[in-house]
């Protein structure tokens, strides 16, 4: 018999820590699956200056483990395992992973979502010290700068033009000759000044030693290749929430997000969602936080009901 | 000429704070306008340990100091005054103060709300020391102890059902003979056996030195005066957003509260709000917190658009 909880949270980033910690200060039976680290994607930032109470800034790792650290103090259980699926009719929910299987009755979808990868060598090296996926957050670390954006989408010009309030210089590189992103936005790139444009062109290694301090790009037509001198760069070639698990379980948006009321409640009752893993999130860990507590107090009011 | 911002905040709490954090680290010329204390509703709280990063806790006058020390940091210009007016249609807005007025092309209303108060002596005095307004901050510290539910609405019996988690025998003082409850919430907490009824009476004092230690109650039928032993006493007796500056100029719910997407639009474009003012806030610190980013970030996507 699979063990039965108040509430199952999926994912152990901010959103599933509040969750956990607001559900187990609520006396309720919790448990939190993480399939790696905790702290989410906030464990590759070395400095977060945007996370309120920090006025000095704090590192990922260390924000995912006071987080983690206060999560449990209350009494969640945590465990490390792979969701591979949910069954979520029925008053009883099942949450499946390659660890065993867990009863709910509620739920809270925590489970994040995941940046595309240039898959380049030097990227993953270089995470958090010149490579970003996040402008909003890395951005005033580049004053002054030169840095690329890989990507021609509107995040990748909406990344652009943010940057272009620190950086010297923004070099928007794309495999195509066209930008995808919207005119309007496509407008407001062109009228500034700061940006300039690597077409047809794709990142074949990010360069560098402690630090990023270029890209080599091949040029797709003439299969040539470049150096570009860059100390940031920042990779937008999309985004993906982390619902495969829930295909056909539950309403999902067209890009894989989880819509959500503003109380985070999704189409099944009794089934929250919180973080970047729901449509419409602003994608920052404050914000995670908070979809993590309004979760929980919704899982608890479901509960009670 | 009023002085012109691209995003003016109104209110100091954690979703103004965070909200300013975040307009002005995206360097936009932003202005938080505050009436009283930074901080909000959280400097009351001798310790809260709910906020995610303090897994000992942390005062809310500390809270608020971190939280107001962070958001100036990056060049918030923030400014003591009272919010009489606001002009918000047309491109350009307008707040009104008792210190002048402001115009602004973005505006993000984080006015908060506020409990209604007993008006009783020693309410004030023994605040956070036994006097609460919110049984979700506070009932862990109550761990066996007796407590006064001020109230017969929804809150105060949710309010209750929750504190008899915690306390040892929760008090419902109610001036009426019945409650105002939904009838489902009525049975669950008649059939809580912690719960006890105090019916046809008001608080005329709260009793104590340094904390807590009774309250002084009026039967309102027969003018009689008793006291009852409790350590701690929670306030629910309603909860009004702050809101009476907007009255015509916004959508408004019946409550007074903001309706808003889930992006924290309001009902006029550039106008956004944050934090417990808003409709189905779940009114937490780090709720608003979470709020008062997407608010910036949705008020920079404006001015961007």
């Amino acid at each position: 018999m699979a063990e039965l909880y108040d509430v199952v949270i999926i994912g152990g980033g901010p959103a599933g820590l509040v969750a956990g910690l607001y559900s187990s200060r609520s006396r309720l039976k919790a448990l939190l699956i993480e399939r790696g680290l905790f702290g989410g994607q906030i464990v590759n930032a070395p400095k977060v200056d945007n996370f309120p109470g920090f006025p000095h800034g704090v590192s990922g790792t260390e924000l995912g483990e006071l987080m983690h650290r206060q999560a449990t103090a209350f009494g969640l259980e945590v465990r490390t395992a792979e969701v591979t699926g949910v069954s979520l009719e029925g008053k009883i929910k099942e949450v499946l992973t390659d660890h065993g299987s867990f009863q709910a009755r509620a739920i809270i979808i925590a489970s994040g979502s995941e940046h595309r990868k240039l898959s380049a060598p030097g990227e993953e090296r270089l995470l958090g010290r010149g490579v970003s996926y996040c402008a909003t957050c890395d951005a005033p670390f580049f004053q002054g700068k030169e840095v690329a954006v890989v990507g021609g989408g509107d995040t990748a010009l909406t990344e652009a033009l943010y940057l272009a309030r620190f950086a010297s210089r923004v070099h928007v590189v794309h495999r195509r000759r066209e930008l995808r992103a919207a005119v309007l936005l496509q407008e407001k790139a062109f009228a500034e000044l700061r940006l300039s444009y690597v077409w047809d062109s794709i990142v074949e290694e990010v360069l560098g030693e402690d630090e990023v301090n270029g890209l080599r790009l091949r040029d797709v037509k003439t299969g040539g290749s470049s150096r570009l001198d860059v100390q940031g760069v920042f990779v937008a070639i999309g985004l993906e929430p982390n619902t495969a698990f829930l295909k056909d379980k539950l309403q999902l948006a067209p890009t894989g997000h989880i819509p959500t009321s503003t109380r985070m409640e999704t189409s099944i009752p009794g089934v929250f969602a919180a973080g970047d893993v729901r449509q419409d999130s602003a994608r920052q860990a404050v914000t995670a936080a908070g979809d993590g507590a309004a979760a929980a107090l919704g899982a608890l009011a479901f509960l009670r009901a």
